[in-house]
Parts: C-alpha cells; structure tokens; sequence
C-alpha cells in the first residue's frame, strides 16, 4: 500500500440523474486513474420496500481512490479545482491524501486489551498512523506507552470536577492536532458539549450488541437474559450515551456455562477485533453518516 | 440413530456433594450403559464472578442418555425404581424414550419458510416426530399440508373473540395429545392463560436478536437503527412478550446497502436454522429451564 | 422489488483511465437512472502486494441497474446503442431486464432439503424466477414437484450409458429454453462436454468447505481429520471435478460431541442457505468471473 | 477463578459401563465437590452412523474440576489414592493443581500481533500463567518482551545447522521446565525429533483453515483460489507438517475486493484469536487427545 499514494474523495449529496458521470467526468478529464470506488443510493424513506421511485428526498454517497500522481495537480489544487461541481451537487465532501497519517489520540482506562491491540496495530505499520499522545484517568498504563516512544498524560477525571479534566483533555487533542478520539476502553461518560465540539472525531467501542444492553455492565445484563451470542459495537460518540452511527458489530456464541468472567474475556476479543476495524474504516474514509446510520465502503 | 433405543433422563435440583456419584451408581447398579451424559452447576448467583462457594443456592442440571436394553426393565419400572433417589435430591426430573415419539403441532400464518423448513426435516426423518396436525388462521397452507398426508385446521382468531379461536386451538391440540406446539411465524399473540396453561411446550421463533428489537417488525427497527447484524431468536412463550426463556440465537451480516426487503429474506434464513436448531434442542429434552434462562446439553 | 423494473448492464474489460466516466456518461446522456452500481479493478497478478502499478494487465468489472422508465428506448435498442462503447473497451458484457424472469432447471437426486427450500422461495415469491421442469435420477419427488404445478422428469442415469442419459437431460434444458442450471444435492458427475456446452450456466453446491474435502463423502473426510468447522460451497460446475469459480461459501461450528449424521445435518442447513445465496448472485448477474474466480458485486 | 483452587482430573479409558459411577464414586467417597464435570463417548469406528453398539473398541474421555478444600488430601495424595482405580479402568490419565501455574515458553519470529496479544493476556491475568522465556530466531521483540520483565533468547536458526538451534531450544525449555510451547507465528519447521520429544506440548497457529492451504504462503493460495472465508487453525505439532491434531478453528469473510494484503490483516486477527481459545483449552486440561483428533471439553 505505502508504496502507491492515492487521493480519496469521500462525499455525500441529493440523489439525482448524472452524478457519477459528472465526478467521474471530472476525474477522467484530468486523467485521474480510479484504482477503487463505490456509490450508494439510499432512498430516504425507511417505510420504502424498495418499490417507490427514488427521486424524491434520496441520498447518493460516493467514495473514490484516485492515484496521486495520475493527476496534472497537487491535493490543494485538487480540492480547489473539484470545488464549483460539488457546490453544484449540493455535496457535503472531503478529500484526504494518503502520504498524510492520521493523527490519532487514544483515551484509556485500566483494562489493557484494547491498548495493546492498538499499539500492536501501530507498530507492526497494519494501522499507518500517528499516535501524538495517549490520555488516561489512570496511571496504570504510562511506563507501557512511553516504552513505545508515545507520550502519556494523566488526566484524572474527579467527581466533582469532569469539565476541567475534559477541557484538559480538548486542550492536549487540540495542541497535537488530532482528528481522530478512540476511546480504547475508557471509562467515563463524555460529557455532551465535548460530544459536540469533536462531532464525527470521536470513536467508543461498546461492550454489547447495541441496542442490546445499553448503559453499564452489559456482560451482566446479558449474563442475566441468558443469551446465547454476546458482542461489541464500534461507534461515533454522541451526547446520547450508546446512542451514536454504529460502524461495526460482531458476536460471539456463549453458553449456559460460560460464567461472566468467562463472557468478559470472549468478549474482549470481539472488542478489540471490531474496534481496530471500525477504525480502520474511520481512517480510511470509508465512513459516511447520515441520519445516524453508517454507509460503509468496505 | 434409528437402531439405537434409549432412555433420556434430564433433572435438575439443588446442588450438593455426590448427585452424579448417585445418580450414575443408581444407573451402573442395574448395568445401565450410558451412552452420554452433561452435568452443569449454577451458582445460583449472577453477581457472583465465579470466586464464590457455590454451596449456598447453587442448582444442579442433569441429563443421560441410557441404552434401552441394558436396563433390565422397561420405561415405567425404571421411573418407579428411579423416584425414591428423584425425591431424595428433591429433583424436578423426566425420563423420555427415544422409541415413542414427540407430538408437535405447527401454528403458522401466511409465511411459508419456516413450514417447508419443518415438513422437509419431517419428510427426511431428520426430525423424527409426529405431526398430528397443522393449525392456521388463514388456509393459504391448506392444501400443501394435505399433500403431506396431515390434517390442516383453518381457525381464524378475529379480533373481537380471540378466546374462542384459542380455546380451539386448546382443543385441537389437547385433542391429538400434543406435547410441543411451534409457532412457525403465527403472527398472533397468544392470551395469558393460554401461555400458562401450556408453560414450556410453546415454541416461538422470533426475528430480531432479542433482547434488540422487542414486538412488532424488528426488521423495521433494525433498519432504522442501522445495526450490522441481524438476527432470530427461539425461545419458550410466556405471557411476557418477547420475554421467554431464550433456547436458540443467530445472526448474520447485513451492510448498508441491504433494503428492509433483504434483511426481511436473510432473516428468513436466520429464523428456520434457529428454529430447527432450538426445536430438536427441546424435542430431545435438552433444555432445562430455570430463573427464565435455559441450559442447553447440546 | 417487482414495482421497479430496471435493466442490469455487467461488463468486464482491460482496465484504463476512463471507464466509469464513459460508461456512466452514456447512460446519463440518455437521461438514464442509476440505481445502483460497483465497480471493481483487479491488478491482474496475484503476487502483487498491491504496490505496483495497475496499469499493466488489470481488469475491470461493472455492474449497473438502471431504472427502466428514465432511459428512452427498450432493451433492444439499449443494447443496441451500447455495442459501439463496449467494443471500444473490448468488453465483455450482458444486459438483462428485470421483467424477464430467469428460467432455472433443478436437477435432484433422494435428498430434499435444497429442493424444498428452492421451491420455497419459489412459491413466495423470494426467487422470483420460472422453473419450467425439474429433473432428477430419481423418481422420489416426483409427486411433490408435480404438487407444486412443476412439470418432472426422471431421467435415470445408468452406469453403462451416461452420455444418454445427459444427451436427455440436455434436450429437456435445451427445449424449456434454460438459462440456469441448479444441482441440488445432484449425486451424478457431470460429463466434460456437458459442462462445457453450459459453460457459466451450471451452478452446485458441494457440502465442503473447499478446497478442503474434495470429492465424495465430505462429512466422512472432516470427521477423520477432526476439523471444528464444517462448511459448504455454491460454485460454477466446469469439466474439473470440485474446481470451478467459487460463488459463496459458509461455515457451521460441530464438537467431538457430532457424529457423521449430526454433522450431516447441520451441514444441510449451510448447504441450502450458501446454494440459495450463490443462486441469487447469479441471477442477479452479480458474479463476474475471470482466472476461475468472481468477483460478486453483493 | 484465583479465589477457588480446584484440582482437574482428565482421563481417557476404553468404554464400558459405570466409569461415571466408579469415578464419580471415589471422588464422592472422600467428600470431594465436583464443580464441573465432562464426559464422552466415542464409540470408535468413523464409519459408524450411530447406529451400532458401542461396546466394542470404544473409548471414553472425561473431565473433572474438584473443589481443592473439599477433600482431605493433598494432590499427591489424591494422585496416589485414584491409582488404583486408573490402573484398573486403564486410564491415561493426569491430576493437576489450579494454584500451580503452567510454564509457557514462547516461540516468536518478526511478526508481532500474537505476541502482543498473549503479553496482553498474561499482563492482565486473564492468562494466569507464568512465561519463564521468549524465544526467537530474530531479536526484533527483544526489548518488547524484556520491558514486560521476560527473559529474551535470541536463537538464530541458520539453514546449514538446524539442529544446533534447536538443540540450544531445547536445553532453555527444559532448563525454566516449560511444559507448554507456543509458537506464535515462529517460522521455522521443527525436526521430527524435537515434535517427538515434546509431543502434546507444542502449539502451532497455522494460518489457513487446515486442511486446506497446507504449506507455505497459505493466503497467496487462499487469493488464488478465490475462496469467500479465510481462517486459521490452531493444532499440535507433530512431525507431519500442518498434520496434527486440530484444538480451534474459526474463519472471517472477505471478498473480491480484499487483496493478499488485506486478507493477512484479517487472517492477524483470527490466528490471535484461534491461539488464545486453543492455548486456554490446553492449559486447563480441557483437550484430550485420541487418533490425531481432539476432544474439547469447553
């Protein structure tokens, strides 16, 4: 991969005739090589069964890797040139380069599996990105994260005092320009104008199959109902908890003798297995919101 | 399978030293040849993580297969023999003979995947049950299910005297001397004292991975939501709605591009493996229910 | 579904700068609808890591449906307007129309779980397709098939006379006007010329998870080598026994607790859900194939 | 878990009738608290359907997990006391101490993602093992596993002295008294000779779904061959390359879109996952092992 640098431009706009034409148009008439793309046409109406015409009210979602040097121009260029026909389309649009690493600040409690998934991920380059710093309510990880050259900040977040820990913690994503929040296991609840402020930026793996089990202690509540799958959610934070555009789910089949110690470690594994690939997903632009739901370019 | 006759003991009761000691000398002392058998112990105490004596309010659950001919008696003696130690361990116990086969009726509405998946594992002998009768409030299957040789009833269940329609039912199915009823997608909902009168003989299949999406189009919620997963749960029907001991669970992948439509026909999929699966699970009383969870000795 | 009648244009052709702005642009200029669509490049040399040009030898794969009503001519016409950009791009390509159904021959031998569940589908519906006969060595469901208003012949196939008996199965394809092809658990090995006459046309499913346990008796082979998994595969039928281009596959998980029998049974489920999923793909015109592989635009 | 200290008993016998009862006898005899019980029977021949008596050549496997405190005696005693017994039913047979830890050495090459995730697992406990030694043909981890306070043995496995090297492995294994060996993705074949000295103690994770993709390069064959799952198997080394007894299985989807690159991505996270199961089931004493298959006793 790191060999071949690509442009992607990730975008969304009203549905209507002609609109992969005129982007692709737009691409090929600058010679652009398209090396991977998806289109996705939602109909805007979750009562349709699919028979309605879907001009009315739909959504198109598009996604399109473009190799860097097949272009006569560089990314600002790019961006400026493609401005006037996303106007056009009414798009909410991005375009990213693939030289530049995401920067991506992790928030972490005691529990261990999630952070060393990440950090594996990282070092070994599957994950290409930058990690500026790691920001926990506990010390319990520091001596970890520095032996990987990765600073560490020790951020309580008391009681009696959430909004300082948390303009603390916006002051150090801001200062290592970060654009990217995972929340690696962290365990405290976000407060909601934080939510707001980092809308789209900040990622929580949940410990169920939402809507399954919301809230705290989920192995326990699934422990109870006597299920016979247990899972995890990858998902964008919102001001309402459990609430956020899911990304990723998947689960694991338990029994009646699996006690919750036992759910807890399977579940472990399912958490750190779908967070690494929402994130992944994430970085890669393959995430489009709307309307609290997730289209996902795989 | 077929050749091999043999008695299934299942019981459960409250935990303490030497139950298998008893129960598997009782056995051996008259040459009994266990051909399997499954032991659980619940610690009775779902806040406990397992670190706890297991001693005060555990439970204990059993269940033994028994080679026929190597008891020197038959069915009715071996229950006679075996009650004196049943009351001693204060068990709640059956012993059932692989010889006499399980009455099952079929309650169904107009979905026909669950009703050939149940009359194609009927037709082959992979469930070797008797179907005494085939029981809708529409007659769309009528004629199907005649081909197959079993009775069909048309009892329609209008909204203004459903107690008479299920008092039919109760009727027809008391009538053939039923033992397991499936609601193979029957979309009605059944009355209190109906649930109670036939308390763990009711078998439903559900379409959403409960505890998600409770009541009515799960498959509706489940779009709305956006989950990436969707699922069918088999349980036991009980006057609580959607609520029941849960026997069976499965999900699968959806993305964002799968309409209402196509969770709808993957989830068919779903709910017919997950209701053949929960339903030989009971059929070969391997499920025993306590504290509205099951304990499946698959 | 039904409501919405569209054309599905699938192609595929040597990639190069261009051909979605040129393909997308036709339709557009036409005033055409697209409703969905996925394009695929393959670089074309399985050894490439991904960091090599695409330039030299990749492939490209398309697929389009468009709204039948936007565009301004009929089918004909559209094809016929198409031919001179298709072979611009030495394309190779079909356009079907919805409104058409797909005319699917089954072949059967005793076993009954894919046929029930093919005629499943069928009668709701789900597989909105023509099955104008269905064909078996058997005469076992003969009168089941008949029940359903489907026209069966049994074509015995003897030992000593195998090109006689395919010559008749060819014939009835042949005037039935088949396009598909469907062995449903058919026990009979194919004959090369057979397989090459209906290149593309014939799809089985074989009860392994290949290329794991090619061959016969598949379930006898995994239980020998103890896997923990068991699986089926859906793929294209070609002169190489078990080898043709894979269209689906799936796994269940058994224990040291299934005999042959339990796993031939939980096999079965896998079988009939990856046989109808791979059909759908391919009626669809989903798949692609190139090198014996597809690419499937899900 | 740590609270409770159990003794596991798990054994093998040819079958016959009251095993359970003579077992479960002795241990009742001396007031032992059984916590979790498994048994087993294989009734010997793999062409048998099921149908035929299991009487001849056919062999039984159990499990047992005894409250410590409950019995008067220590393990050595209790070793010696259940002797006799074990002689007389013909039993392989062990006793281990839950407050004994196992003596994990591992193996590891340049591939980082199952040594990280083991370290994770021992780091929080949820593998309560001790780990003497990290052993590895290259020094890439050195400092990794030296930081976590694990001695680091840098064994270079040159190709014209092979037996050296793991001459020198097995003297550092013996030398902590391992009685587990993980290789975690160790590239090296290891002489038939060393399988044989430590047979059952060596772990493999192979990356395929065995038994296809025997070999080298097992995702290039997978990419070439177009299968729709990759997976990964965890077994024990014998001196038949990928031929030995299978502990876990499981697999993950792609599809045509992933490249070689993406499915060794997604094959990380199986093999981390399948080796963690596998290694948890060895460690406690819940595989038994009989004619190259494993019985799992989860």
């Amino acid at each position: 991969m790191a060999a071949k640098r690509f442009y992607t431009l990730s975008a969304s706009c009203p549905d209507q005739i002609g609109i992969i034409a005129r982007v692709a148009g737009f691409i090929a008439g600058h010679g652009g090589w398209i090396l991977e793309s998806s289109y996705h046409a939602d109909a805007g109406d979750d009562d349709d069964l699919g028979s309605k015409d879907t001009g009315s009210g739909g959504r198109y979602f598009m996604r399109m890797q473009v190799k860097a040097d097949s272009l006569p121009f560089h990314l600002a260029e790019f961006r400026e040139r493609f401005r006037p026909l996303a106007e056009e389309l009414s798009m909410i649009w991005r375009i990213s380069d693939s030289a530049v690493k995401r920067r991506v600040v992790i928030l972490v409690s005691t529990q261990e599996h999630c952070l060393y998934d990440l950090l594996a991920r990282w070092q070994s380059r599957e994950l290409d990105i930058e990690i500026p710093c790691v920001v926990s309510n506990h010390d319990t990880f520091k001596s970890f994260v520095e032996w990987h050259g990765i600073p560490f900040h020790h951020v309580p977040v008391p009681a009696d005092n959430k909004p300082a820990a948390f303009a603390e913690i916006a002051r150090l994503y801001d200062e290592v320009r970060g654009d990217t929040m995972v929340l690696a296991r962290y365990m405290q609840i976000l407060p909601a104008d934080f939510c707001a402020r980092y809308s789209g930026e900040i990622i929580n793996i949940h410990h169920s199959f939402l809507p399954s089990f919301v809230g705290a202690r989920p192995y326990h509540q699934a422990y109870r109902r006597g299920v016979k799958l247990i899972g995890a959610t990858c998902h964008y934070v919102t001001a309402d908890l459990d609430q956020g555009p899911i990304i990723e789910q998947d689960v694991i089949r338990i029994d009646h003798s699996d006690s919750i110690d036992d759910m807890v470690r399977y579940g472990k594994d399912i958490e750190k297995a779908v967070l690494a690939r929402g994130l992944r997903y994430h970085l890669e632009d393959r995430v489009l919101v709307h309307a609290n739901k997730t289209v996902i370019f795989r």
